[in-house]
Protein backbone atom coordinates (compact mmCIF):
# COMPACT_ATOMS: atom_id res chain seq x y z
CA UNK A 1 0.00 0.00 0.00
CA UNK A 2 1.25 3.56 -0.87
CA UNK A 3 0.58 6.89 0.74
CA UNK A 4 -1.99 7.73 -1.89
CA UNK A 5 -4.10 4.30 -1.63
CA UNK A 6 -3.57 4.78 2.36
CA UNK A 7 -4.86 8.68 2.45
CA UNK A 8 -7.40 7.81 0.14
CA UNK A 9 -9.19 4.59 2.64
CA UNK A 10 -8.13 6.88 5.66
CA UNK A 11 -9.35 10.36 4.89
CA UNK A 12 -12.89 9.68 4.59
CA UNK A 13 -13.03 7.48 7.58
CA UNK A 14 -11.13 10.54 9.68
CA UNK A 15 -13.77 12.92 8.50
CA UNK A 16 -16.34 10.59 8.89
CA UNK A 17 -15.55 10.15 12.55
CA UNK A 18 -14.81 13.56 13.19
CA UNK A 19 -18.53 14.46 12.08
CA UNK A 20 -20.20 11.67 13.27
CA UNK A 21 -18.39 12.14 17.44
CA UNK A 22 -18.41 15.86 17.05
CA UNK A 23 -22.32 16.11 16.61
CA UNK A 24 -23.28 13.09 18.93
CA UNK A 25 -20.56 14.01 21.86
CA UNK A 26 -21.28 17.51 22.40
CA UNK A 27 -24.23 18.17 24.01
CA UNK A 28 -24.90 21.85 23.36
CA UNK A 29 -25.79 21.31 19.37
CA UNK A 30 -24.83 24.89 18.60
CA UNK A 31 -21.77 25.09 20.34
CA UNK A 32 -20.94 21.81 18.37
CA UNK A 33 -21.72 23.36 15.28
CA UNK A 34 -19.27 26.53 15.49
CA UNK A 35 -16.64 23.79 17.18
CA UNK A 36 -17.36 21.22 13.88
CA UNK A 37 -17.45 24.34 11.15
CA UNK A 38 -14.06 24.55 11.69
CA UNK A 39 -12.86 21.05 11.98
CA UNK A 40 -15.25 19.90 9.01
CA UNK A 41 -13.50 23.00 6.93
CA UNK A 42 -11.36 20.51 4.75
CA UNK A 43 -7.83 20.09 6.10
CA UNK A 44 -5.58 17.37 4.85
CA UNK A 45 -5.99 15.74 8.20
CA UNK A 46 -2.45 15.62 7.80
CA UNK A 47 -1.11 14.91 11.68
CA UNK A 48 -3.68 12.28 12.01
CA UNK A 49 -2.40 10.14 8.79
CA UNK A 50 1.31 10.71 10.16
CA UNK A 51 0.72 9.27 13.31
CA UNK A 52 -1.64 6.24 11.53
CA UNK A 53 0.85 5.53 9.01
CA UNK A 54 3.48 5.12 11.74
CA UNK A 55 1.54 2.66 13.22
CA UNK A 56 1.24 1.01 9.90
CA UNK A 57 4.54 1.01 9.42
CA UNK A 58 5.00 -0.58 13.19
CA UNK A 59 3.00 -3.64 11.38
CA UNK A 60 -0.61 -2.09 13.68
CA UNK A 61 -3.92 -2.56 12.46
CA UNK A 62 -6.11 0.20 13.01
CA UNK A 63 -9.67 0.00 14.34
CA UNK A 64 -11.61 2.72 15.91
CA UNK A 65 -9.70 3.52 19.01
CA UNK A 66 -6.65 3.94 16.38
CA UNK A 67 -9.43 6.62 14.52
CA UNK A 68 -10.04 8.33 17.89
CA UNK A 69 -6.84 9.44 19.12
CA UNK A 70 -5.72 10.18 15.61
CA UNK A 71 -8.73 12.21 15.45
CA UNK A 72 -8.02 14.21 18.96
CA UNK A 73 -5.02 15.20 17.20
CA UNK A 74 -6.67 17.11 14.66
CA UNK A 75 -9.25 18.87 17.26
CA UNK A 76 -6.10 19.63 18.88
CA UNK A 77 -4.63 21.15 15.34
CA UNK A 78 -7.66 23.04 14.78
CA UNK A 79 -8.18 24.63 18.43
CA UNK A 80 -4.49 26.11 17.27
CA UNK A 81 -5.59 27.10 14.15
CA UNK A 82 -8.69 29.24 14.86
CA UNK A 83 -6.83 30.93 17.84
CA UNK A 84 -4.24 31.73 15.96
CA UNK A 85 -6.57 33.46 13.00
CA UNK A 86 -8.54 35.93 16.18
CA UNK A 87 -7.84 39.38 15.49
CA UNK A 88 -6.09 39.78 18.52
CA UNK A 89 -3.41 37.08 16.53
CA UNK A 90 -2.84 36.87 12.55
CA UNK A 91 -6.49 38.40 11.92
CA UNK A 92 -7.61 36.36 8.87
CA UNK A 93 -10.95 36.36 7.72
CA UNK A 94 -10.39 33.35 5.39
CA UNK A 95 -9.31 29.84 6.24
CA UNK A 96 -9.24 27.18 3.99
CA UNK A 97 -11.29 29.01 1.98
CA UNK A 98 -13.91 29.55 3.91
CA UNK A 99 -14.64 32.43 6.41
CA UNK A 100 -12.57 32.00 9.95
CA UNK A 101 -14.31 30.92 13.07
CA UNK A 102 -14.34 34.59 15.04
CA UNK A 103 -15.46 35.68 11.34
CA UNK A 104 -18.26 33.54 10.78
CA UNK A 105 -19.45 33.11 14.81
CA UNK A 106 -18.16 35.81 16.87
CA UNK A 107 -15.20 36.51 18.31
CA UNK A 108 -16.28 34.97 22.23
CA UNK A 109 -17.54 31.94 20.18
CA UNK A 110 -14.08 31.51 18.33
CA UNK A 111 -12.22 31.54 21.71
CA UNK A 112 -14.54 29.10 23.17
CA UNK A 113 -14.40 26.58 20.62
CA UNK A 114 -10.76 26.50 20.16
CA UNK A 115 -10.85 26.10 24.22
CA UNK A 116 -13.57 23.14 24.09
CA UNK A 117 -11.25 21.38 20.74
CA UNK A 118 -8.16 21.42 23.35
CA UNK A 119 -9.39 19.15 26.02
CA UNK A 120 -11.48 17.21 24.10
CA UNK A 121 -8.85 16.28 21.63
CA UNK A 122 -7.06 15.10 24.67
CA UNK A 123 -9.92 12.97 25.95
CA UNK A 124 -10.13 11.63 23.38
CA UNK A 125 -6.71 10.31 23.01
CA UNK A 126 -6.77 9.34 26.57
CA UNK A 127 -9.79 7.28 26.02
CA UNK A 128 -8.92 5.54 23.19
CA UNK A 129 -5.36 4.88 24.00
CA UNK A 130 -5.91 4.15 27.59
CA UNK A 131 -2.11 5.39 28.11
CA UNK A 132 -1.46 8.57 30.13
CA UNK A 133 2.22 8.49 28.23
CA UNK A 134 0.39 9.85 25.46
CA UNK A 135 -1.14 12.70 27.07
CA UNK A 136 1.85 13.77 28.43
CA UNK A 137 3.46 13.46 24.79
CA UNK A 138 0.58 15.52 23.32
CA UNK A 139 0.09 17.80 26.70
CA UNK A 140 3.76 18.71 26.19
CA UNK A 141 3.89 19.35 22.50
CA UNK A 142 0.90 22.37 22.61
CA UNK A 143 2.25 23.69 25.40
CA UNK A 144 4.37 26.60 26.57
CA UNK A 145 7.38 24.32 25.83
CA UNK A 146 5.98 23.53 22.36
CA UNK A 147 2.86 24.84 20.20
CA UNK A 148 1.82 28.24 22.49
CA UNK A 149 5.99 28.54 23.43
CA UNK A 150 6.27 29.30 18.98
CA UNK A 151 3.05 31.08 18.66
CA UNK A 152 4.50 33.50 21.72
CA UNK A 153 7.92 33.88 19.70
CA UNK A 154 6.01 34.93 16.45
CA UNK A 155 3.89 37.16 17.75
CA UNK A 156 7.18 39.07 20.05
CA UNK A 157 8.94 38.78 16.99
CA UNK A 158 7.01 40.02 14.26
CA UNK A 159 8.34 43.40 13.32
CA UNK A 160 11.07 43.48 16.20
CA UNK A 161 13.97 44.08 14.60
CA UNK A 162 16.27 42.58 16.98
CA UNK A 163 15.09 39.01 15.59
CA UNK A 164 15.01 39.62 12.15
CA UNK A 165 18.79 37.80 11.28
CA UNK A 166 18.66 35.65 13.96
CA UNK A 167 18.23 32.31 12.64
CA UNK A 168 18.56 30.43 15.49
CA UNK A 169 15.34 32.29 17.01
CA UNK A 170 13.69 31.72 13.63
CA UNK A 171 14.50 27.81 13.34
CA UNK A 172 12.89 27.41 17.25
CA UNK A 173 10.03 29.61 16.74
CA UNK A 174 9.27 27.37 13.15
CA UNK A 175 9.98 24.23 15.25
CA UNK A 176 8.12 25.37 18.20
CA UNK A 177 4.74 26.53 16.56
CA UNK A 178 4.22 23.67 13.77
CA UNK A 179 7.40 20.91 14.10
CA UNK A 180 6.28 19.63 17.90
CA UNK A 181 2.94 18.78 16.83
CA UNK A 182 4.22 17.00 13.72
CA UNK A 183 6.80 15.16 15.74
CA UNK A 184 4.49 14.25 18.69
CA UNK A 185 2.21 12.48 16.23
CA UNK A 186 4.94 10.11 15.47
CA UNK A 187 6.18 9.94 19.08
CA UNK A 188 2.46 8.73 20.10
CA UNK A 189 2.04 6.35 17.54
CA UNK A 190 5.32 4.00 18.82
CA UNK A 191 4.71 4.85 22.28
CA UNK A 192 1.42 3.18 21.72
CA UNK A 193 2.40 0.76 20.07
CA UNK A 194 5.14 -0.33 22.75
CA UNK A 195 7.64 -0.29 19.98
CA UNK A 196 11.15 -0.98 21.53
CA UNK A 197 12.94 -1.71 18.46
CA UNK A 198 15.93 1.05 19.10
CA UNK A 199 16.76 1.37 15.27
CA UNK A 200 12.86 2.03 14.61
CA UNK A 201 12.54 4.63 17.34
CA UNK A 202 15.73 6.48 16.04
CA UNK A 203 14.52 6.51 12.07
CA UNK A 204 11.01 7.56 13.37
CA UNK A 205 12.68 10.12 15.52
CA UNK A 206 14.45 10.99 12.34
CA UNK A 207 11.99 11.61 10.13
CA UNK A 208 9.37 13.25 12.73
CA UNK A 209 12.22 15.52 12.90
CA UNK A 210 12.98 16.23 9.79
CA UNK A 211 9.31 16.55 8.23
CA UNK A 212 8.39 18.80 11.34
CA UNK A 213 10.79 21.27 10.55
CA UNK A 214 10.85 20.75 6.94
CA UNK A 215 6.81 21.44 7.03
CA UNK A 216 6.88 25.15 8.18
CA UNK A 217 9.66 25.90 5.31
CA UNK A 218 6.92 24.40 2.94
CA UNK A 219 4.23 26.27 4.50
CA UNK A 220 6.05 29.57 4.09
CA UNK A 221 6.92 28.56 0.53
CA UNK A 222 3.58 27.93 -0.28
CA UNK A 223 2.75 31.33 0.93
CA UNK A 224 5.16 32.65 -1.55
CA UNK A 225 4.10 30.71 -4.87
CA UNK A 226 0.37 30.22 -4.47
CA UNK A 227 -2.24 33.05 -5.29
CA UNK A 228 -4.80 33.12 -2.38
CA UNK A 229 -7.23 31.41 -4.29
CA UNK A 230 -5.13 28.21 -4.28
CA UNK A 231 -4.69 28.20 -1.01
CA UNK A 232 -7.94 28.87 0.42
CA UNK A 233 -6.21 31.57 2.43
CA UNK A 234 -4.77 35.22 2.31
CA UNK A 235 -0.97 34.52 0.98
CA UNK A 236 2.02 36.82 0.66
CA UNK A 237 1.03 38.29 4.25
CA UNK A 238 3.78 37.72 6.06
CA UNK A 239 6.18 39.75 3.92
CA UNK A 240 3.97 42.42 4.36
CA UNK A 241 3.67 42.12 8.03
CA UNK A 242 6.98 42.16 8.66
CA UNK A 243 7.00 38.21 9.72
CA UNK A 244 10.20 36.55 10.37
CA UNK A 245 10.20 32.65 8.89
CA UNK A 246 13.43 31.29 7.21
CA UNK A 247 11.90 32.25 4.05
CA UNK A 248 12.77 35.81 4.85
CA UNK A 249 16.18 35.06 6.43
CA UNK A 250 17.60 33.00 3.34
CA UNK A 251 14.95 34.06 0.44
CA UNK A 252 13.49 31.02 -1.71
CA UNK A 253 16.43 29.36 -3.47
CA UNK A 254 18.12 29.07 0.00
CA UNK A 255 14.56 27.60 1.63
CA UNK A 256 14.70 25.42 -1.56
CA UNK A 257 17.66 23.37 -0.88
CA UNK A 258 17.05 23.57 3.21
CA UNK A 259 14.30 21.90 2.47
CA UNK A 260 15.61 19.33 0.13
CA UNK A 261 18.67 18.46 2.37
CA UNK A 262 15.93 18.00 5.40
CA UNK A 263 13.46 15.72 2.86
CA UNK A 264 16.92 13.50 1.66
CA UNK A 265 17.26 12.72 5.59
CA UNK A 266 13.72 12.16 6.10
CA UNK A 267 13.74 9.65 3.40
CA UNK A 268 16.88 7.83 4.16
CA UNK A 269 16.01 7.41 7.92
CA UNK A 270 12.35 5.60 6.46
CA UNK A 271 14.35 3.20 3.98
CA UNK A 272 14.39 0.87 7.15
CA UNK A 273 10.68 0.24 6.76
CA UNK A 274 9.51 -1.87 4.67
CA UNK A 275 6.27 0.28 3.80
CA UNK A 276 7.67 2.82 2.40
CA UNK A 277 4.43 5.45 2.96
CA UNK A 278 5.87 8.08 5.70
CA UNK A 279 8.96 8.93 3.58
CA UNK A 280 6.31 9.49 0.93
CA UNK A 281 5.07 12.50 3.11
CA UNK A 282 7.00 14.71 1.62
CA UNK A 283 6.12 14.06 -1.76
CA UNK A 284 3.53 16.97 -0.64
CA UNK A 285 6.37 19.48 -1.40
CA UNK A 286 6.55 19.07 -4.41
CA UNK A 287 4.25 21.75 -5.93
CA UNK A 288 7.08 24.28 -4.30
CA UNK A 289 10.11 23.00 -5.11
CA UNK B 1 -6.83 18.86 61.91
CA UNK B 2 -9.43 21.40 60.99
CA UNK B 3 -9.58 23.17 57.64
CA UNK B 4 -8.40 26.45 58.73
CA UNK B 5 -4.56 24.17 59.89
CA UNK B 6 -5.08 22.34 56.77
CA UNK B 7 -5.37 25.67 54.49
CA UNK B 8 -2.49 27.44 56.11
CA UNK B 9 -0.51 24.69 56.00
CA UNK B 10 -0.88 23.78 52.17
CA UNK B 11 -1.91 27.16 51.02
CA UNK B 12 2.16 28.47 50.95
CA UNK B 13 3.10 24.98 49.57
CA UNK B 14 1.00 25.46 47.01
CA UNK B 15 1.71 28.75 46.15
CA UNK B 16 5.29 28.17 46.63
CA UNK B 17 5.63 24.96 44.22
CA UNK B 18 3.54 26.95 41.77
CA UNK B 19 5.89 29.96 41.94
CA UNK B 20 9.11 27.32 41.44
CA UNK B 21 7.80 25.33 39.13
CA UNK B 22 5.99 27.88 36.34
CA UNK B 23 9.94 29.49 36.80
CA UNK B 24 11.58 26.35 36.43
CA UNK B 25 9.80 24.44 33.99
CA UNK B 26 8.93 27.33 31.58
CA UNK B 27 11.97 27.81 28.91
CA UNK B 28 10.70 30.93 27.87
CA UNK B 29 11.04 33.64 30.64
CA UNK B 30 8.43 35.70 29.31
CA UNK B 31 5.98 34.04 28.63
CA UNK B 32 6.36 32.18 31.88
CA UNK B 33 6.12 35.63 33.95
CA UNK B 34 2.56 35.97 32.08
CA UNK B 35 1.53 33.01 32.87
CA UNK B 36 2.80 33.40 36.89
CA UNK B 37 1.06 36.79 36.52
CA UNK B 38 -1.96 35.37 37.02
CA UNK B 39 -1.35 32.36 38.29
CA UNK B 40 0.49 34.14 41.02
CA UNK B 41 -2.15 36.83 41.34
CA UNK B 42 -3.36 35.66 44.95
CA UNK B 43 -6.17 33.18 44.17
CA UNK B 44 -8.16 31.20 47.51
CA UNK B 45 -6.41 27.92 45.94
CA UNK B 46 -10.00 26.40 46.25
CA UNK B 47 -9.43 23.45 44.18
CA UNK B 48 -6.20 22.37 44.61
CA UNK B 49 -7.25 22.77 48.47
CA UNK B 50 -10.57 20.87 47.97
CA UNK B 51 -8.39 18.21 45.77
CA UNK B 52 -5.82 17.66 48.96
CA UNK B 53 -8.94 17.68 51.49
CA UNK B 54 -10.37 15.04 49.68
CA UNK B 55 -7.45 12.78 49.80
CA UNK B 56 -6.72 13.59 53.79
CA UNK B 57 -9.88 12.61 54.39
CA UNK B 58 -9.69 9.19 52.68
CA UNK B 59 -6.52 9.01 54.55
CA UNK B 60 -3.84 9.52 52.05
CA UNK B 61 -0.26 11.11 52.81
CA UNK B 62 0.12 14.61 50.91
CA UNK B 63 4.11 14.49 49.00
CA UNK B 64 4.95 15.98 46.63
CA UNK B 65 3.54 14.30 44.03
CA UNK B 66 -0.14 15.48 45.36
CA UNK B 67 0.82 18.80 45.70
CA UNK B 68 1.72 18.78 40.89
CA UNK B 69 -1.37 17.44 40.38
CA UNK B 70 -3.71 20.01 43.12
CA UNK B 71 -1.47 22.71 41.66
CA UNK B 72 -2.42 21.55 37.92
CA UNK B 73 -5.97 21.72 38.57
CA UNK B 74 -5.06 25.64 40.07
CA UNK B 75 -3.20 26.48 36.49
CA UNK B 76 -6.31 24.95 34.29
CA UNK B 77 -9.00 27.11 36.83
CA UNK B 78 -6.64 30.30 35.97
CA UNK B 79 -6.47 29.88 32.73
CA UNK B 80 -10.37 29.48 32.61
CA UNK B 81 -10.28 33.24 34.81
CA UNK B 82 -7.44 34.92 31.80
CA UNK B 83 -10.05 33.67 29.14
CA UNK B 84 -13.43 34.75 30.98
CA UNK B 85 -11.84 38.43 31.43
CA UNK B 86 -10.73 38.72 27.60
CA UNK B 87 -12.70 41.80 26.12
CA UNK B 88 -14.46 39.67 23.47
CA UNK B 89 -15.85 37.92 27.18
CA UNK B 90 -16.54 39.47 30.10
CA UNK B 91 -14.25 42.31 29.26
CA UNK B 92 -12.63 43.13 32.95
CA UNK B 93 -10.09 45.03 33.47
CA UNK B 94 -9.76 43.97 37.18
CA UNK B 95 -9.16 40.56 38.54
CA UNK B 96 -8.24 39.52 42.39
CA UNK B 97 -7.23 43.22 42.30
CA UNK B 98 -4.97 43.48 39.68
CA UNK B 99 -4.97 43.91 36.25
CA UNK B 100 -5.84 41.40 33.92
CA UNK B 101 -4.10 39.24 31.91
CA UNK B 102 -4.52 41.38 28.45
CA UNK B 103 -4.79 44.61 30.08
CA UNK B 104 -1.58 44.32 32.15
CA UNK B 105 0.27 42.13 28.84
CA UNK B 106 -1.98 42.69 25.90
CA UNK B 107 -4.95 40.60 24.28
CA UNK B 108 -2.91 38.34 22.32
CA UNK B 109 -0.35 37.59 24.87
CA UNK B 110 -3.60 36.73 27.30
CA UNK B 111 -4.88 34.05 25.05
CA UNK B 112 -1.42 32.79 24.76
CA UNK B 113 -1.14 32.29 28.50
CA UNK B 114 -4.51 30.81 29.07
CA UNK B 115 -3.55 28.37 26.31
CA UNK B 116 -0.74 27.58 27.62
CA UNK B 117 -1.37 27.19 30.91
CA UNK B 118 -4.54 24.92 30.21
CA UNK B 119 -1.83 21.90 28.59
CA UNK B 120 0.85 22.85 31.25
CA UNK B 121 -2.33 21.59 34.02
CA UNK B 122 -3.00 18.23 32.08
CA UNK B 123 0.53 17.82 31.61
CA UNK B 124 1.08 18.44 35.73
CA UNK B 125 -1.79 15.92 36.31
CA UNK B 126 -0.34 13.57 34.23
CA UNK B 127 3.38 13.28 35.13
CA UNK B 128 2.38 12.94 38.88
CA UNK B 129 -0.45 10.65 39.01
CA UNK B 130 0.42 8.77 35.88
CA UNK B 131 -3.70 7.64 35.67
CA UNK B 132 -5.20 7.78 32.32
CA UNK B 133 -8.34 7.98 34.60
CA UNK B 134 -7.69 11.91 35.82
CA UNK B 135 -6.83 12.38 32.53
CA UNK B 136 -10.29 11.55 31.52
CA UNK B 137 -11.81 13.31 34.44
CA UNK B 138 -10.42 16.82 34.08
CA UNK B 139 -10.34 17.21 29.97
CA UNK B 140 -14.27 16.32 30.44
CA UNK B 141 -14.94 18.65 32.92
CA UNK B 142 -13.62 21.81 31.10
CA UNK B 143 -14.58 20.77 27.61
CA UNK B 144 -17.62 21.64 25.52
CA UNK B 145 -19.81 19.59 28.11
CA UNK B 146 -18.31 21.07 30.90
CA UNK B 147 -17.03 24.40 31.64
CA UNK B 148 -16.13 25.54 27.89
CA UNK B 149 -20.04 24.67 27.44
CA UNK B 150 -21.20 26.67 30.56
CA UNK B 151 -19.37 29.96 29.39
CA UNK B 152 -20.53 29.36 25.93
CA UNK B 153 -24.17 29.33 27.31
CA UNK B 154 -23.55 32.19 29.77
CA UNK B 155 -22.40 34.74 26.40
CA UNK B 156 -25.21 32.94 24.52
CA UNK B 157 -28.02 34.07 27.43
CA UNK B 158 -26.60 37.41 28.00
CA UNK B 159 -29.61 39.55 27.38
CA UNK B 160 -31.50 36.91 25.90
CA UNK B 161 -34.45 37.53 27.16
CA UNK B 162 -36.09 34.06 25.92
CA UNK B 163 -34.16 32.47 28.79
CA UNK B 164 -34.26 35.27 31.66
CA UNK B 165 -36.97 32.98 33.28
CA UNK B 166 -35.79 29.42 32.17
CA UNK B 167 -34.66 28.32 35.75
CA UNK B 168 -33.38 24.78 34.43
CA UNK B 169 -31.13 26.71 31.87
CA UNK B 170 -29.83 28.88 34.50
CA UNK B 171 -28.95 25.78 36.99
CA UNK B 172 -27.30 24.00 34.05
CA UNK B 173 -25.43 27.01 33.05
CA UNK B 174 -23.80 27.45 36.53
CA UNK B 175 -23.04 24.27 36.99
CA UNK B 176 -20.84 23.82 33.89
CA UNK B 177 -19.12 27.15 34.08
CA UNK B 178 -18.39 26.38 38.15
CA UNK B 179 -19.93 23.21 39.75
CA UNK B 180 -17.74 20.76 36.93
CA UNK B 181 -14.09 21.76 37.81
CA UNK B 182 -14.94 22.04 41.62
CA UNK B 183 -17.07 18.01 41.27
CA UNK B 184 -13.57 17.00 39.27
CA UNK B 185 -11.33 18.19 41.86
CA UNK B 186 -13.02 15.82 43.93
CA UNK B 187 -13.38 12.78 41.80
CA UNK B 188 -9.99 13.03 40.79
CA UNK B 189 -8.69 12.93 44.51
CA UNK B 190 -10.92 9.36 45.24
CA UNK B 191 -9.59 8.16 41.92
CA UNK B 192 -6.07 8.52 42.69
CA UNK B 193 -6.58 7.37 46.03
CA UNK B 194 -8.41 4.38 44.50
CA UNK B 195 -11.16 4.50 46.82
CA UNK B 196 -13.47 1.46 46.36
CA UNK B 197 -16.15 2.20 49.71
CA UNK B 198 -19.47 2.85 48.05
CA UNK B 199 -20.65 4.87 50.87
CA UNK B 200 -17.75 7.52 50.80
CA UNK B 201 -17.77 7.50 47.19
CA UNK B 202 -21.36 8.18 47.45
CA UNK B 203 -20.73 10.72 50.15
CA UNK B 204 -17.71 12.62 48.22
CA UNK B 205 -20.23 13.26 45.00
CA UNK B 206 -22.58 14.42 47.16
CA UNK B 207 -20.40 16.75 48.58
CA UNK B 208 -19.34 17.72 45.03
CA UNK B 209 -22.32 18.38 43.98
CA UNK B 210 -23.25 20.48 46.82
CA UNK B 211 -20.63 22.47 47.00
CA UNK B 212 -19.86 23.03 42.92
CA UNK B 213 -23.69 24.07 42.97
CA UNK B 214 -23.65 26.21 45.95
CA UNK B 215 -20.23 27.88 45.09
CA UNK B 216 -21.76 29.75 41.77
CA UNK B 217 -24.66 31.25 44.11
CA UNK B 218 -22.38 32.31 46.89
CA UNK B 219 -19.89 33.94 43.73
CA UNK B 220 -23.29 35.68 42.23
CA UNK B 221 -23.97 37.04 46.36
CA UNK B 222 -20.23 38.29 46.53
CA UNK B 223 -21.34 40.04 43.75
CA UNK B 224 -24.14 41.79 45.23
CA UNK B 225 -22.67 42.03 48.49
CA UNK B 226 -19.32 43.25 48.24
CA UNK B 227 -18.00 46.35 47.31
CA UNK B 228 -15.58 46.01 43.90
CA UNK B 229 -12.36 46.72 46.42
CA UNK B 230 -13.57 44.09 48.93
CA UNK B 231 -14.15 41.31 46.34
CA UNK B 232 -10.94 42.74 43.92
CA UNK B 233 -12.81 42.86 40.73
CA UNK B 234 -15.75 44.82 39.61
CA UNK B 235 -18.55 43.91 40.97
CA UNK B 236 -22.67 44.72 41.05
CA UNK B 237 -22.02 44.07 37.26
CA UNK B 238 -24.11 41.35 36.87
CA UNK B 239 -27.22 42.73 36.68
CA UNK B 240 -26.46 45.71 34.53
CA UNK B 241 -25.04 43.30 32.04
CA UNK B 242 -28.43 41.33 31.81
CA UNK B 243 -26.64 38.34 32.98
CA UNK B 244 -28.83 35.77 34.60
CA UNK B 245 -28.28 33.84 36.99
CA UNK B 246 -30.00 32.34 40.53
CA UNK B 247 -29.76 35.34 42.08
CA UNK B 248 -31.25 37.71 39.11
CA UNK B 249 -34.10 34.39 39.02
CA UNK B 250 -34.70 34.44 42.65
CA UNK B 251 -33.56 37.59 44.03
CA UNK B 252 -30.91 37.68 46.94
CA UNK B 253 -33.58 35.86 50.09
CA UNK B 254 -34.24 32.89 48.09
CA UNK B 255 -31.16 32.73 46.85
CA UNK B 256 -29.94 32.79 50.03
CA UNK B 257 -32.59 29.81 51.25
CA UNK B 258 -30.95 27.77 48.19
CA UNK B 259 -27.68 28.48 49.42
CA UNK B 260 -28.69 27.23 53.02
CA UNK B 261 -30.22 24.22 51.76
CA UNK B 262 -27.12 23.36 49.86
CA UNK B 263 -24.96 23.59 52.68
CA UNK B 264 -27.11 21.18 55.23
CA UNK B 265 -27.04 18.20 52.20
CA UNK B 266 -23.28 18.63 51.99
CA UNK B 267 -22.39 18.71 55.40
CA UNK B 268 -24.78 15.62 56.15
CA UNK B 269 -23.07 13.74 53.48
CA UNK B 270 -19.92 14.57 54.87
CA UNK B 271 -20.69 13.64 58.46
CA UNK B 272 -19.65 9.77 58.05
CA UNK B 273 -15.56 11.01 57.61
CA UNK B 274 -13.76 11.04 60.81
CA UNK B 275 -12.01 14.56 59.41
CA UNK B 276 -14.13 16.94 58.67
CA UNK B 277 -12.76 19.67 57.08
CA UNK B 278 -14.14 19.05 53.29
CA UNK B 279 -17.50 19.71 55.25
CA UNK B 280 -16.37 23.46 56.58
CA UNK B 281 -15.34 24.62 53.25
CA UNK B 282 -19.20 25.86 53.65
CA UNK B 283 -18.17 28.45 55.99
CA UNK B 284 -16.73 29.68 53.48
CA UNK B 285 -20.13 31.32 52.76
CA UNK B 286 -20.46 32.83 55.99
CA UNK B 287 -19.81 36.18 54.34
CA UNK B 288 -23.05 36.39 52.41
CA UNK B 289 -25.54 34.61 54.42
Amino acid sequence: MDLKEFRSKYTPIIDNFLKTHLTEEIEDKKLGEIMAYSVLAGGKRLRPLIFLSTLKSLDMSITEKEIRIACGIELIHTYSLIHDDLPAMDNDDYRRGKLTSHKKWGEAQAILAGDGLLPLGIQWIAQASQNVKLVEIISEAVGPNGMVGGQYLDIDATNNESVKDNAEFIKKMEWLKTGCLLQASVQMAYVYAKCIDEAKIAALDKFAYTFGRSYQIYDDLVDLVETSEQAGKATHKDEEEGKNNTLTLYGAKQSRKQLQDLVDQGKQAISIFELPILGEFFDLYQKVM
